[in-house]
Protein backbone atom coordinates (compact mmCIF):
# COMPACT_ATOMS: atom_id res chain seq x y z
CA UNK A 1 0.00 0.00 0.00
CA UNK A 2 1.06 3.11 -0.81
CA UNK A 3 2.29 5.56 1.94
CA UNK A 4 0.76 8.96 1.80
CA UNK A 5 -0.62 11.95 4.06
CA UNK A 6 -4.29 11.02 5.45
CA UNK A 7 -6.58 12.82 7.84
CA UNK A 8 -6.32 11.78 11.07
CA UNK A 9 -9.32 10.77 12.75
CA UNK A 10 -10.92 12.36 15.96
CA UNK A 11 -14.23 12.10 18.57
CA UNK A 12 -16.10 14.70 20.45
CA UNK A 13 -18.29 13.96 22.97
CA UNK A 14 -21.75 15.69 23.52
CA UNK A 15 -22.10 14.96 27.53
CA UNK A 16 -25.46 15.58 28.29
CA UNK A 17 -25.69 15.68 32.16
CA UNK A 18 -28.16 17.04 35.42
CA UNK A 19 -26.69 18.37 37.95
CA UNK A 20 -28.66 19.87 41.01
CA UNK A 21 -31.87 19.85 38.09
CA UNK A 22 -29.39 22.28 36.48
CA UNK A 23 -29.25 20.45 32.69
CA UNK A 24 -27.02 20.87 30.30
CA UNK A 25 -24.20 19.88 28.17
CA UNK A 26 -20.22 19.39 29.18
CA UNK A 27 -17.63 21.91 27.93
CA UNK A 28 -14.48 22.27 28.82
CA UNK A 29 -11.79 25.04 28.67
CA UNK A 30 -8.58 24.13 26.81
CA UNK A 31 -5.34 24.21 28.61
CA UNK A 32 -3.38 24.43 25.32
CA UNK A 33 -4.01 25.86 21.77
CA UNK A 34 -5.89 26.96 20.33
CA UNK A 35 -7.42 28.72 23.58
CA UNK A 36 -10.88 28.65 24.20
CA UNK A 37 -14.19 26.26 24.91
CA UNK A 38 -14.67 23.04 23.12
CA UNK A 39 -16.51 19.80 23.36
CA UNK A 40 -14.98 17.37 25.30
CA UNK A 41 -12.61 14.68 22.98
CA UNK A 42 -9.33 14.03 20.99
CA UNK A 43 -7.04 11.86 19.13
CA UNK A 44 -8.30 8.20 17.90
CA UNK A 45 -5.93 5.57 18.82
CA UNK A 46 -4.60 2.87 16.25
CA UNK A 47 -6.79 -0.09 17.27
CA UNK A 48 -9.21 1.71 19.06
CA UNK A 49 -12.59 2.03 18.12
CA UNK A 50 -13.93 5.39 17.68
CA UNK A 51 -16.63 4.22 20.69
CA UNK A 52 -13.75 3.28 22.64
CA UNK A 53 -11.90 7.00 22.00
CA UNK A 54 -15.10 8.48 23.14
CA UNK A 55 -15.33 6.81 26.37
CA UNK A 56 -11.57 7.01 27.14
CA UNK A 57 -11.71 10.81 26.21
CA UNK A 58 -14.85 11.70 28.06
CA UNK A 59 -13.15 10.17 31.02
CA UNK A 60 -9.88 11.99 30.34
CA UNK A 61 -11.10 15.46 30.45
CA UNK A 62 -13.83 15.37 32.35
CA UNK A 63 -13.88 12.25 34.61
CA UNK A 64 -17.04 11.21 33.81
CA UNK A 65 -17.87 7.19 33.04
CA UNK A 66 -20.18 7.97 30.32
CA UNK A 67 -22.85 6.05 28.66
CA UNK A 68 -22.82 6.66 24.57
CA UNK A 69 -26.90 7.38 23.19
CA UNK A 70 -25.77 8.10 19.70
CA UNK A 71 -23.23 8.47 17.02
CA UNK A 72 -24.35 12.22 15.86
CA UNK A 73 -22.26 13.10 12.70
CA UNK A 74 -18.70 13.09 11.19
CA UNK A 75 -17.35 16.70 10.71
CA UNK A 76 -14.13 16.41 7.83
CA UNK A 77 -13.82 20.22 6.65
CA UNK A 78 -10.25 20.97 6.34
CA UNK A 79 -10.14 24.03 7.56
CA UNK A 80 -11.85 22.80 11.04
CA UNK A 81 -8.80 22.39 12.89
CA UNK A 82 -6.38 25.38 12.04
CA UNK A 83 -3.82 22.75 13.28
CA UNK A 84 -3.81 20.20 10.43
CA UNK A 85 -6.97 18.16 8.90
CA UNK A 86 -8.59 16.54 11.75
CA UNK A 87 -11.95 14.37 10.98
CA UNK A 88 -13.77 13.76 13.64
CA UNK A 89 -17.04 11.62 14.72
CA UNK A 90 -19.29 13.44 17.26
CA UNK A 91 -21.25 11.36 19.65
CA UNK A 92 -24.25 12.20 22.17
CA UNK A 93 -24.16 10.58 25.35
CA UNK A 94 -24.96 10.80 29.24
CA UNK A 95 -23.33 11.01 32.32
CA UNK A 96 -24.43 11.37 35.96
CA UNK A 97 -22.18 12.11 38.63
CA UNK A 98 -19.82 15.45 39.22
CA UNK A 99 -17.11 16.51 36.28
CA UNK A 100 -14.18 17.39 36.99
CA UNK A 101 -11.41 19.10 34.28
CA UNK A 102 -8.38 17.40 34.20
CA UNK A 103 -5.56 16.25 31.07
CA UNK A 104 -6.12 18.90 28.03
CA UNK A 105 -9.14 20.94 29.89
CA UNK A 106 -8.09 23.50 32.39
CA UNK A 107 -11.77 24.12 33.70
CA UNK A 108 -15.51 22.92 32.47
CA UNK A 109 -18.76 23.64 32.80
CA UNK A 110 -22.11 23.04 32.28
CA UNK A 111 -23.29 24.80 29.31
CA UNK A 112 -27.31 25.35 27.77
CA UNK A 113 -28.28 26.38 24.17
CA UNK A 114 -29.03 30.10 25.69
CA UNK A 115 -25.94 30.42 27.58
CA UNK A 116 -23.03 28.74 25.52
CA UNK A 117 -19.35 30.94 26.29
CA UNK A 118 -18.70 33.65 23.59
CA UNK A 119 -15.04 31.65 22.80
CA UNK A 120 -15.59 28.28 21.03
CA UNK A 121 -13.00 26.50 19.26
CA UNK A 122 -13.03 24.34 16.26
CA UNK A 123 -16.28 24.10 14.37
CA UNK A 124 -17.53 23.01 17.69
CA UNK A 125 -20.14 25.76 18.07
CA UNK A 126 -21.53 24.64 14.38
CA UNK A 127 -21.62 21.42 15.96
CA UNK A 128 -23.47 21.97 19.08
CA UNK A 129 -25.78 24.36 16.68
CA UNK A 130 -26.48 21.17 14.64
CA UNK A 131 -27.00 18.98 18.11
CA UNK A 132 -30.02 21.87 19.27
CA UNK A 133 -31.53 21.34 15.82
CA UNK A 134 -31.21 17.75 16.19
CA UNK A 135 -32.84 17.80 19.61
CA UNK A 136 -35.39 20.13 18.27
CA UNK A 137 -36.56 17.40 16.23
CA UNK A 138 -35.09 19.50 13.07
CA UNK A 139 -34.24 16.54 10.18
CA UNK A 140 -31.44 15.23 9.25
CA UNK A 141 -31.55 16.54 6.12
CA UNK A 142 -32.33 19.81 7.09
CA UNK A 143 -29.34 20.19 9.46
CA UNK A 144 -27.14 18.40 6.88
CA UNK A 145 -26.70 19.93 3.36
CA UNK A 146 -24.54 17.24 1.49
CA UNK A 147 -22.38 18.02 -1.70
CA UNK B 1 2.09 17.59 18.65
CA UNK B 2 3.84 14.61 19.05
CA UNK B 3 3.56 12.04 16.27
CA UNK B 4 1.79 8.83 16.33
CA UNK B 5 0.42 6.07 14.43
CA UNK B 6 -3.42 6.83 13.37
CA UNK B 7 -6.20 4.88 11.87
CA UNK B 8 -7.07 6.01 8.54
CA UNK B 9 -10.00 7.31 6.92
CA UNK B 10 -12.04 6.47 4.20
CA UNK B 11 -15.12 6.51 2.97
CA UNK B 12 -17.58 4.13 0.72
CA UNK B 13 -20.82 4.85 -0.58
CA UNK B 14 -24.05 2.59 -0.99
CA UNK B 15 -25.24 3.76 -4.63
CA UNK B 16 -28.85 3.67 -5.54
CA UNK B 17 -29.25 3.11 -8.95
CA UNK B 18 -32.34 2.16 -11.73
CA UNK B 19 -31.54 0.83 -14.88
CA UNK B 20 -34.12 -0.08 -16.74
CA UNK B 21 -36.54 -0.51 -14.16
CA UNK B 22 -34.07 -2.70 -11.90
CA UNK B 23 -33.27 -0.67 -8.85
CA UNK B 24 -30.59 -1.82 -6.57
CA UNK B 25 -26.81 -0.33 -5.19
CA UNK B 26 -23.72 -1.02 -6.97
CA UNK B 27 -20.92 -3.50 -5.57
CA UNK B 28 -17.57 -3.15 -7.31
CA UNK B 29 -15.61 -7.04 -7.73
CA UNK B 30 -11.83 -5.46 -6.45
CA UNK B 31 -8.52 -5.38 -8.42
CA UNK B 32 -6.29 -6.07 -5.62
CA UNK B 33 -6.60 -8.08 -2.50
CA UNK B 34 -8.70 -8.67 -0.87
CA UNK B 35 -10.44 -9.89 -3.78
CA UNK B 36 -14.19 -10.51 -3.59
CA UNK B 37 -17.43 -7.82 -3.94
CA UNK B 38 -17.52 -4.47 -1.82
CA UNK B 39 -18.87 -0.97 -1.86
CA UNK B 40 -17.32 1.90 -4.04
CA UNK B 41 -14.67 3.65 -2.01
CA UNK B 42 -11.15 4.38 -0.87
CA UNK B 43 -9.26 7.11 1.34
CA UNK B 44 -9.84 10.41 2.19
CA UNK B 45 -6.99 12.74 1.11
CA UNK B 46 -5.36 15.17 3.22
CA UNK B 47 -7.15 18.48 2.73
CA UNK B 48 -10.30 16.47 0.93
CA UNK B 49 -13.79 16.37 2.75
CA UNK B 50 -15.59 13.25 3.36
CA UNK B 51 -17.84 14.24 1.10
CA UNK B 52 -15.45 15.10 -1.88
CA UNK B 53 -13.61 12.08 -1.52
CA UNK B 54 -16.97 10.20 -1.53
CA UNK B 55 -18.44 11.71 -5.16
CA UNK B 56 -14.43 11.51 -6.36
CA UNK B 57 -14.06 7.51 -5.23
CA UNK B 58 -17.34 6.55 -7.00
CA UNK B 59 -16.52 8.48 -9.94
CA UNK B 60 -13.06 6.64 -10.36
CA UNK B 61 -14.34 3.37 -9.21
CA UNK B 62 -18.14 3.34 -11.03
CA UNK B 63 -17.92 6.07 -13.71
CA UNK B 64 -20.62 7.72 -12.00
CA UNK B 65 -21.23 11.33 -11.01
CA UNK B 66 -22.92 10.22 -7.71
CA UNK B 67 -25.66 13.11 -5.56
CA UNK B 68 -25.02 12.42 -2.01
CA UNK B 69 -28.47 11.67 0.07
CA UNK B 70 -27.21 11.09 3.46
CA UNK B 71 -24.15 10.10 5.21
CA UNK B 72 -24.89 6.98 7.18
CA UNK B 73 -22.73 6.00 9.95
CA UNK B 74 -19.01 5.56 10.83
CA UNK B 75 -17.64 2.54 11.27
CA UNK B 76 -14.11 1.70 13.06
CA UNK B 77 -13.99 -1.61 14.24
CA UNK B 78 -9.93 -2.12 14.32
CA UNK B 79 -10.52 -5.36 12.41
CA UNK B 80 -12.84 -4.29 9.78
CA UNK B 81 -9.81 -4.61 7.22
CA UNK B 82 -7.26 -6.76 7.30
CA UNK B 83 -4.55 -4.81 6.16
CA UNK B 84 -4.74 -2.05 8.32
CA UNK B 85 -6.89 -0.18 10.95
CA UNK B 86 -9.32 2.12 8.71
CA UNK B 87 -11.82 4.36 9.72
CA UNK B 88 -15.07 4.41 7.00
CA UNK B 89 -17.52 6.90 6.54
CA UNK B 90 -20.46 5.58 4.41
CA UNK B 91 -22.46 7.41 2.43
CA UNK B 92 -26.40 7.13 0.47
CA UNK B 93 -26.32 8.75 -2.35
CA UNK B 94 -28.21 8.05 -5.86
CA UNK B 95 -27.21 8.17 -9.73
CA UNK B 96 -28.76 8.18 -12.93
CA UNK B 97 -26.87 6.86 -16.11
CA UNK B 98 -25.03 3.32 -16.77
CA UNK B 99 -21.99 2.26 -14.37
CA UNK B 100 -18.58 0.82 -15.35
CA UNK B 101 -15.58 -0.16 -13.77
CA UNK B 102 -12.64 1.39 -13.40
CA UNK B 103 -9.41 1.90 -11.66
CA UNK B 104 -9.70 -0.42 -8.43
CA UNK B 105 -12.60 -2.09 -9.68
CA UNK B 106 -12.22 -4.80 -12.38
CA UNK B 107 -16.19 -5.78 -12.26
CA UNK B 108 -19.54 -4.35 -11.26
CA UNK B 109 -23.20 -5.17 -10.64
CA UNK B 110 -26.16 -4.16 -9.34
CA UNK B 111 -27.83 -5.91 -6.80
CA UNK B 112 -30.81 -6.32 -4.08
CA UNK B 113 -30.84 -7.12 -0.97
CA UNK B 114 -32.11 -10.87 -1.81
CA UNK B 115 -29.26 -11.53 -4.35
CA UNK B 116 -26.28 -10.01 -3.00
CA UNK B 117 -22.99 -11.99 -3.66
CA UNK B 118 -21.83 -14.17 -1.32
CA UNK B 119 -17.75 -12.85 -1.51
CA UNK B 120 -18.26 -9.42 0.16
CA UNK B 121 -15.13 -8.36 1.66
CA UNK B 122 -14.53 -6.25 4.66
CA UNK B 123 -17.47 -5.19 6.43
CA UNK B 124 -19.47 -4.40 3.83
CA UNK B 125 -21.84 -7.45 4.15
CA UNK B 126 -22.67 -5.68 7.68
CA UNK B 127 -22.93 -2.32 6.77
CA UNK B 128 -25.46 -3.38 3.72
CA UNK B 129 -27.20 -4.95 6.34
CA UNK B 130 -27.72 -1.97 8.24
CA UNK B 131 -28.33 0.11 5.06
CA UNK B 132 -31.53 -2.50 4.34
CA UNK B 133 -32.27 -2.28 7.75
CA UNK B 134 -32.45 1.49 7.66
CA UNK B 135 -34.54 1.78 4.28
CA UNK B 136 -37.21 -0.76 6.67
CA UNK B 137 -37.41 2.45 8.48
CA UNK B 138 -35.74 0.25 11.28
CA UNK B 139 -34.73 2.91 14.12
CA UNK B 140 -30.99 3.68 14.35
CA UNK B 141 -30.71 2.42 17.71
CA UNK B 142 -31.81 -0.84 16.93
CA UNK B 143 -29.61 -0.87 13.95
CA UNK B 144 -26.56 0.60 15.81
CA UNK B 145 -25.50 -0.55 19.30
CA UNK B 146 -23.23 1.50 21.12
CA UNK B 147 -20.47 0.75 24.33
Amino acid sequence: MKQRRNPVPTVDIIIEININNHSGIVLIERRNPPFGWALPGGFVDYGESLEAAAIREAREETSLDIHLIKQFHTYSDPHRDPRQHTITTVFIASATGTPKAADDAKNLAIFQKDNLPTSIVFDHALIIQHYFQYKQNIPDHVIFSLA
